[in-house]
């Protein structure tokens, strides 16, 4: 067990925050629920946001950028929006401090705003609002835009990356002229995120549709990817929402079809948060530290030289020089720890709480050998291999970390994944044996409302291609056509 | 001239701010003073934001996040700080709305907050307050972080670009041991910046250091560059600030040095915005529209088919696909616009609005003779080539627009830069021929201000390796040992 972390097993939550501690990526602020992001983190965050980025342009989109705050009357013109979000939100009442007299600094009364301005919580409103200026025909459309920014809702229970007052994300806002494309849309954004959780983050997710209970504050389908933490508790690590003509509507955003007809416009909207930091050292990382898929890993291979004296670090550094130029070649990232501060072991036990993928320690020994050793994070397993072809052996261990890392995840989420045909096992292994509980529900908000009020367990999606299948609902016994996914989540 | 956009001789404000809204870079949101960065003039800022990132990871930098919200209190901390800030500042005072019973969401008065929060203006102060928890030893040291984000200042006259109440923006915060390493980065990071200027920007800037009075509040020395636009204004384009000890001071971080002695440490700040992009339209464009330097063109060369019948398009579309390759490879960016539902002379007005440097047109006679039509958007020349070698003809073009309209710009300074010995010379100037007036100054507060209340003109800055010479205040008549540059700013 790492210096200062507790043992997941003992408490999982204090292991969360003490790993994140500890590995340089976050802390609390001054400001109630608001994060700082170490550069650790946030290197994180910019390789997140690198690939994804990426990922939206190769589909279409561009980036554009909305102001941070918005009118308050802005908030009641999509009535389930305002329910949604206007409760917990900043609010911003005057625009400037001045000195009393005496030295202390107080708000200006004299500089109160007309009306009050809020954080943006979520965008919808301020671009729908701007849209109107941009539509006027059918040739205006599609509008596919994205965002990257800084959001604020006013949580009272925080937790470092996974819920914070302040976070950072993107958040896509299109606009199309049919039902039809703004559900492609929808369906093709879950899917680039799915894509990013499973092959970056190394992290399987389930792709469903949340009930019209968890759905959006404004939108008539919510689709989402659902992912299992270690915990056995299910995190929500990306949404895709149907807004239909909503947001049009409440900002008045007409165009004029092909066929000449004045229709409101069709809208998505689909985001994904710091939020996935927290997921991803949630599912993957272990007592020792951070495991981080070799993708998404800021440093993805260390070496250490271990020596006595300077002409053998000489020697060494000559061989790493090489290795680095022949990794950096193939586009893997590389450092070299030549620091005469620390002991090799410290090292060792640092870049193991870092969670960097593969470290390569060199002594003399191995000098003389031509070998050097490898030690592998996620199963912990050292060998020693030829300096010969190491580059090539390097590349293939990182796709084979990568590839591990998701198959474990993967057998854990099945092994905690149950069919349950009765309430009473469904709430024993809840405790016991938490994870994604597989039953059938009577399709009701009253059943749904009650099962959570009795066992903190929610929906958490209807699998897309879900399989049909009779069945009586888990709590009333109505008849069910399906079987959806309930966990307690965070 | 552009259609809906004004003569700059006529009116260069106004022609600034068309240009901007008929090239779809940006508009006014209903928040009094903030913007709307639309994509076109977002991709610009992604292209400065890529290119400064790596220059600063180039010299050893990292970036992290740190909160949007700063507490009121904070601000009394630095007192020159205070003076600069807390005045014109978003202050958030409560945390919920509610419904009224009425149907009208209002402020909730029960949620009001303790202390009073203000969206930061610039993140010294809650960046020192975190340092201190970062930093016991000299080994801890340097510190050299950048932050990318959005700030906030309340200001009462805007213009797109130039001045908004929210802008985006890069701050650097570094920490360190010596007076002479936080020197050194100030130094460094100014040389940084006015590389980036004229070597993307294509914009030549005169580094310098500001006046006492010009200075940063709370830094103890502050370098700049400075920019002459089109009209004769000055601009300031970025600055780099050394605090000294001052934040160090306010918020208590201390470092054992090598010698076991505790200190403060030393501080230096550092910034552009997206101000830089207000530049470089004013730099550059002219009465037809946006000019903009290739290696910040988010379009570099654009591909009008001209044709009557499909047969001839699908001809024109193989040669451009191997173009584009071709140009790709070599990392030119390239369109195609192949819509059939706007005129080749519709188009061409267009990118000559947007700032495109090349513009290639190809009809099915140059089909037949093996040629292209190449227009350049800088000097609106064109020629007739051939198709073969045309790849890197166009490589060689765009290297010679970007020196060309840097070159540009360089004349123009040049010719707009006088030395001015008397009073009232200087003021004619300002009025008949505004530029840089390079004149002596006296070097007190008292002078620097009298000039500014009587003639708008501030000292902009005092040049870097200055040239000593002997001269007579042009105000005063005192003795003064060195020029300094005047000039109306923006």
């Amino acid at each position: 067990m790492s210096k200062g972390v507790i043992s997941k097993d003992e408490d999982y939550s204090q292991w969360f925050n003490d790993l994140i501690i500890k590995s340089d990526m976050a802390e609390y602020s001054p400001v109630r629920g608001c994060m700082i992001i170490k550069p650790y983190g946030y290197s994180i965050w910019e390789k997140i946001q690198a690939t994804l980025d990426k990922m939206f342009k190769d589909t279409g989109h561009v980036n554009a950028y909305f102001p941070l705050l918005i009118p308050k009357s802005f908030f009641s013109k999509e009535a389930s929006h305002v329910e949604g979000f206007a409760k917990e939100c900043a609010v911003v009442t005057h625009y400037r401090l001045k000195n009393d007299g005496d030295g202390n600094i107080i708000v200006d009364d004299e500089a109160k705003l007309e009306e009050e301005l809020i954080i943006r919580p979520t965008s919808e409103t301020i671009i729908w609002n701007t849209y109107r200026g941009w539509i006027q025909s059918y040739r205006d459309l599609p509008i596919l835009v994205n965002q990257w920014a800084n959001v604020m809702r006013w949580e009272m229970r925080t937790r470092l990356f996974l819920r914070t007052s302040e976070f950072l994300w993107q958040e896509g806002h299109t606009a199309h002229a049919t039902a039809e494309e703004a559900i492609a849309e929808t369906e093709q954004m879950l899917e680039v995120y799915a894509d990013f959780a499973e092959n970056f983050m190394a992290l399987p997710v389930v792709r469903g549709r949340k009930t019209p209970n968890e759905r959006f504050a404004g939108a008539l389908d919510t689709y989402c990817i659902e992912a299992l933490m270690q915990d056995g508790k299910a995190l929500q690590a990306g949404t895709s929402h149907f807004l239909g003509q909503n947001f049009a509507k409440a900002f008045d955003v007409k165009f004029t079809t092909k066929e000449n007809v004045q229709d409101y416009v069709w809208a998505t909207s689909w985001g994904v948060s710091t939020r996935l930091i927290g997921a991803l050292i949630m599912s993957h990382s272990d007592d020792a530290g951070l495991v981080l898929p070799p993708k998404l890993a800021p440093i993805q291979v260390v070496v250490v030289p271990i020596y006595k004296h300077d002409e053998e670090l000489a020697n060494i550094t000559g061989f790493v020089n090489t290795l680095k130029k022949e990794l950096q070649a193939k586009g893997i990232s590389i450092k070299f720890d030549n620091r005469d501060t620390h002991r090799p072991g410290a090292k060792f036990a640092e870049y193991e709480l870092k969670g960097v993928p593969l470290r390569v320690a060199i002594g003399s020994r191995d000098m003389q050998n031509g070998t050097v050793e490898l030690a592998r994070r996620d199963t912990k397993s050292k060998e020693t291999v030829a300096q010969e072809g190491l580059a090539s052996r390097i590349e293939a261990l990182l796709e084979e970390i990568q590839a591990n890392i998701y198959n474990k995840a993967a057998e854990f989420r099945e092994a905690n994944t149950t069919e349950v045909n009765d309430y009473e096992e469904f709430k024993r292994l809840l405790d016991e044996k938490p994870g994604f509980l597989s039953a059938h529900w009577d399709g009701t908000a009253e059943t749904e409302q009650k099962i959570k009020d009795e066992t903190k367990a929610t929906i958490r999606c209807i699998p897309l291609n879900n399989k049909q299948e009779k069945g009586k609902c888990i709590l009333t016994g109505k008849p069910s056509n399906q079987r959806v996914l309930f966990a307690r989540a965070y």
